[in-house]
């Protein structure tokens, strides 16, 4: 079972009266200090504050009647759980999420907000999964994995779908990598709707599963990874990483250091919120370890959702 | 010499190539929150991140050739120096800016890189008058005074041209006032297109001269103002404050805390980088000291400019 491009065009059209038509953004100053042309896909602006709403709305929106009636679930306790808890909220349905038990009240409660019903388990794991299993048993809700599930991936493809709509003649498209749901999604949407089109992904030097997983030929999972993109900890799952392997040109680590400036200069010159892991795309810009130079280059912005007491500087 | 609608459509005109047209945002979380529908015109993503440009391109675009070779001076630290250095700079003629010998090495920074000329003077208001018409006199250049100019009141009001474009069933517009140059442009350009629109100004209730001055009927200038809105220190001029009592229906002062919550809402769910004296505006809203509930409210966001590493929370 794999995505094609007729998936996410129905995606699209699924999810069109719930999600954003997000704007795309370009800045000078930007241009001239990373030396290409850069366009910016504000999925910040998205709802919950990240790509992961288009996945999950696309998923809750292909259950049939019958299917939906039971629910969704996933265990999370990131963005996908809250764009999963609103995109099941908007379809009124349940969505049951399970969390660790020492998940930041700060993420329970945007889980609570948007309606989630939230089951805690102990922080593995092999509790994490054995709850959610129960769960599924006890209630029949469709289980939504956050990024190894056709119907999550091809609802991510949609942000570039829409990029390319705006921004027709691109070069190259950067997204960051972590499960591999958008860097698939976007790698299907962009090469079949462009021939020739660079697909090539962002990934932190301190969580670089994915970088190693396309070098080894097979999947390596993350050993306690540790940075400040704390959305991209994740390991490659078996849906993924076959298409990352046939679409994406190449994987490009970026240094925590990289990351933070970054952040920082996009936050100072183009004024909006970007959250580290949409820095790790800008930051394979920003580093220059691959030659962009002159080219026009989108950007996918994965999401603004940061701690506003806990900066990095 | 007062300003009429005509003069703001020219300046539109004359500024359109040198300047970005904002985006409105509108945002739900935001709508809820305040009770009422919210059209964000995002200034902060203007050049030199405020709206300020439009008041000093429109100035140096006014000039005829001849004055034009001679250059423009002003006396200011803030955005008003950065606008006007880049405006003639894009227009190839000097920017001759005094600046106090003791303002941030930041500012400083800023107008050099956007290649003002800068002299320094000591930090008075008599030495900045005082070396300003030195400069005047030495230099034959043209003085663009930050707000009390008509050419640059115009170039202000293009925002509320723009946003009535772009919204034109706008019940009320709020902007923030400090000098009134903002105020007044945005004033005379939404009272002239739309008969019975309502032009609410916001102001910090700790630099509340303007408030003072409406209640008095003549201009009481601040003394010394502390308030973290920086933007908006300044005394009303004897251009705008008339233009002000005629056409603004009041002046709304917001608190300190009511600033730095609105601004923290803003980026935390707008996902937009606004500076105190945005979030002024947005603070009439949040306060809810006069009742704007389900009601459009046009909110002109003045500027992004604000030091990540000196944040009020």
């Amino acid at each position: 079972m794999t995505v094609t491009i007729t998936d996410i065009q129905q995606a699209a059209q699924r999810i069109k009266p719930y999600a954003h038509r997000t704007p795309v953004l370009t800045n000078e100053s930007l241009n001239e200090k990373v030396g290409a042309e850069a366009f910016l896909k504000c999925e910040n602006f998205q709802k919950v504050g990240a790509f992961k709403f288009r996945g999950a709305c696309n998923a809750v929106y292909s259950l049939s009647a019958d299917e939906a009636a039971s629910g969704v679930c996933t265990h999370s306790s990131g963005n996908h759980a809250q764009a999963l808890a609103l995109a099941a909220k908007i379809r009124g349905i349940p969505a049951y999420i399970v969390m660790p038990n020492n998940a930041p009240s700060v993420k329970k409660n945007a889980v609570d907000g948007y309606g989630g019903l939230i089951t805690f388990c102990e922080p593995t794991l092999a509790a994490r999964e054995s709850t959610l299993d129960r769960l599924r048993l006890d209630t029949g809700a469709n289980v939504v994995h956050p990024y190894n599930d056709a119907r999550v991936i091809a609802g991510q493809g949609t942000a570039a779908l829409e990029l390319l709509e705006d921004v027709p003649n691109l070069d190259v498209i950067i997204a960051p990598v972590g499960g591999g749901g958008l860097l698939s999604g976007t790698a299907i949407a962009a090469t079949e709707l462009k021939k020739g089109i660079r697909i090539i992904a962002g990934e932190p030097e301190m969580a670089d599963d994915a970088f190693r997983s396309m070098m080894a030929g097979e999947i390596i999972p993350a050993k306690s990874p540790k940075t400040i993109a704390d959305g991209l900890l994740t390991s490659l799952g078996t849906l993924t990483f076959p298409i990352i392997q046939q679409r994406v040109e190449q994987i490009v680590t970026v240094s925590e250091a990289g990351i933070i400036e970054s952040m920082k200069y996009v936050w100072e010159r183009v004024k909006i919120i970007i959250e580290p892991s949409s820095a790790v795309a800008i930051g394979v810009l920003w580093e220059k370890k691959i030659d962009l130079s002159r080219l026009k280059v989108g950007v996918i912005l994965s999401g603004g959702n940061v701690d506003l007491e806990k900066l990095p500087w």
